[in-house]
């Protein structure tokens, strides 16, 4: 079975940079790009497509809150109407770049705080669901299964991919382990090994290191936000081939 | 022949409003809906897209600078690269509402400041001409007839239709006088029938009322603002109405 | 005793205006005006600070989280040093104004969802007291008494102020009911008597209109985002006038 | 004489970092900062003031345009008594972090666009210095000299402080060459040779380097953007060392 890694992309801001972009576009098969409302503006939107689709990663939408002052990463308490159409928003406004660059938005992955919050609270993730099939009905949802964004997306008939991290520690219940728990953040090594394992058995050792424990995952989460994240993501996909687990886009 | 009638809507942000769309939506058959970037948010864009389809009212994007500050009325110095990239984003962005209304965009509008630097300006109006050729080259473009936008339209394959003003005296060479000139804003009385005669002989009188001057407009510009320029849309409708002239969409 | 009127003003943002500010100076006392995260830019506050001190008007800092999309209405989970740094800087930028017209900011209220949430926590309580003591140990703090805000305030060494609401119906246990519940929305009528009585016995009757309870209150909130709560005020402040409350600033 | 340095620091903005403002606040001895108007946040306000304050660095109100988006790189075509509100409203909020620091704002930098725009255009260079004035009348401004800034700042009775660029190249007339010039851009040793040049004789060379003109500069502006940057500001500081010029801040 092909396994998929994604990664956050086009995350600078005006004058500002976050991570590189097309160092990671040459490891990754799906680029989660950041839609305008917790990071990127229209110019990275174009330039960020533009190369995945030159480097043949696909498009997802990385929608977010409306909250650049936070990257994305506190909750706001809003209705979830409101949000609703503030993820049709940004859908409509990223896919108008990955048309432009001959392909199109494929699917959705909310970002930072909206990615908890959907996963923990059912209808904020219908919220997320419901503008998603308003705008394409082929759309597949990336998020982290066993949620309710893995449940609302069954509901609506939206093919739904679980994601896994190579670089995080899970509970017993298949759960991610906070961060601030002692060895919640797995070193290099750990990190490539897990995500051999993931791919090859399906499993994770918990973060107790007592046992293996299932985990969904047709795609790993990578992360390109430093130098040493781009290397431990380009040592991942070099393990991917070594093992011969095929690497490839989930759609 | 048939004559439209367009106003800038959806022009409200959060807790704040501006004018009156359900009213307005009676008496245009255009509507200029504000994307996000001067004026506009996610679900005013959906309130007032459903409403005009509700309405048999055309949708256009009435694109601007992100200046939500300035509402889109003060010139931003910028790359018409970058231009080009906000301009694609807004088209995207509100396209997606237009869609979930059951329609689509079907015009482009440039906004306040935007519409007098892309008129003034060949590179800017090739950037928003650019923007909208690669988002949906059966698009047409609304604004100042003789300008370098209606220029950069031809040139880009995309429809233009000139707009006329009602309540605004024209120059002889057939500009706008400016606003601080005397007689530059048309009382109401003049305003209804000014439009009339912008509908029936394709004139105007110039702002020293000593001559009656060509202007090509198939679309009469109507301002919401206040209930005093609401009753003057509906009074300019009904004037039409009453001399026969047809009134409805341009595309 | 002296009764304070207060109101929230200079929540226009831009083009967008909220409520007639003129016409409640005359009425209230104190006003909260606000500093440019929730609502208000430097233009507005500059005028309105002037507009308070010529009508001698006490100056006071509405203090929010930055939102202007949800208007201050939505909680934003940040943390509490993140918050005291956005409370001292709208504090910094709202004196400058005050200053320019010849007065200072009196006091800091906490606006919308930024009030309840610090009434709520204590955290967010000490944060915002934080920024108002490091900015003048001399400042004062409009809130709900028997909160979080009170004892942070009282902690911190800052003079506290209750404030009541004419308009909104209380709990058995002194709290405001929530406006789901039904008789929680006094009619205007009886929100000129439940003023009065603040004023002069110190209680307010509970929603069920079973009795009458205590409410720390040395200073009522009236609104002003109508032409009717407009009117309201004025009643409110004649009402007062006419049983011979004294009403004037608390600082 | 004394020669200060100085350099635009705490330019990130949330999640988003720009240059390193701790290497730069041990090399010079004044500290444009960000005011969140361009770049900066509160938080980011804070820590710079507070590490300025703990090396010895002057604070300096580094006031801009509003826009995020553009970095303050772009003008916005505003009106004087608009931008005299929104550089009042940054004295303000950044001078409450300076006092928290245990200092407070010692001086003001128009920052980018604002710079250019401010120095070509009286009225502009007047909106600024009004609220100088406004804020503090024993402000300093920095700017370049010969130009509308020094102007309007000698007229408001504000004391002006001209500042030089080691590695900008000039023209005979003693302002800068345009970037796009060849040479306008001077690499290293060149601009270390321009910094003492400066910093003895108060002359630079021409683009054309035909001959020397004078500059009046009693600061000398340095780069922290990269970690070249940051290089060559240190070499510039020692170069100054070495040659006996005492380092120090202007005000």
């Amino acid at each position: 079975m092909t396994l998929d890694l994604n990664s956050d992309l086009g995350e600078g801001f005006g004058a500002w940079t976050m991570g590189d972009d097309a160092a990671m576009l040459d490891i990754v098969t799906s680029a989660n790009i950041a839609c305008g409302f917790h990071a990127g503006d229209p110019s990275i939107m174009r330039r960020t497509c533009a190369l995945a689709v030159e480097k043949g990663v696909r498009i997802g939408a990385h929608v977010g809150y409306r909250d650049l002052a936070g990257f994305g990463r506190r909750a706001i308490a809003m209705e979830p109407a409101q949000l609703r159409d503030e993820v049709l928003y940004q859908l409509g406004g990223l896919d108008a770049f990955a048309r432009a660059a001959g392909d199109r938005v494929r699917y959705v992955k909310p970002h930072g705080a909206l990615y908890h919050s959907a996963a923990a609270e059912r209808k904020l993730a219908d919220a997320v669901l419901a503008a998603t099939v308003e705008f394409d009905p082929e759309l597949t949802l990336l998020g982290p299964a066993g949620t309710h964004l893995e449940r609302a997306a069954v509901d609506a008939g939206i093919r739904f991919v679980g994601e896994g991290f190579a670089d995080r520690a899970y509970t017993p219940t298949g759960a991610l382990a906070a961060r601030g728990v002692s060895g919640a953040v797995l070193q290099p090594n750990e990190a490539v090994a897990q995500a051999v394992s993931i791919a090859m058995s399906g499993t994770v050792r918990t973060v107790d290191r007592s046992r293996q424990v299932p985990v969904s995952a047709s795609s790993i989460c990578v992360h390109g936000d430093s130098p040493a994240a781009v290397e431990m993501a380009g040592r991942i996909r070099a393990a991917l081939d070594d093992v011969g687990v095929p690497v490839g886009p989930f759609c």
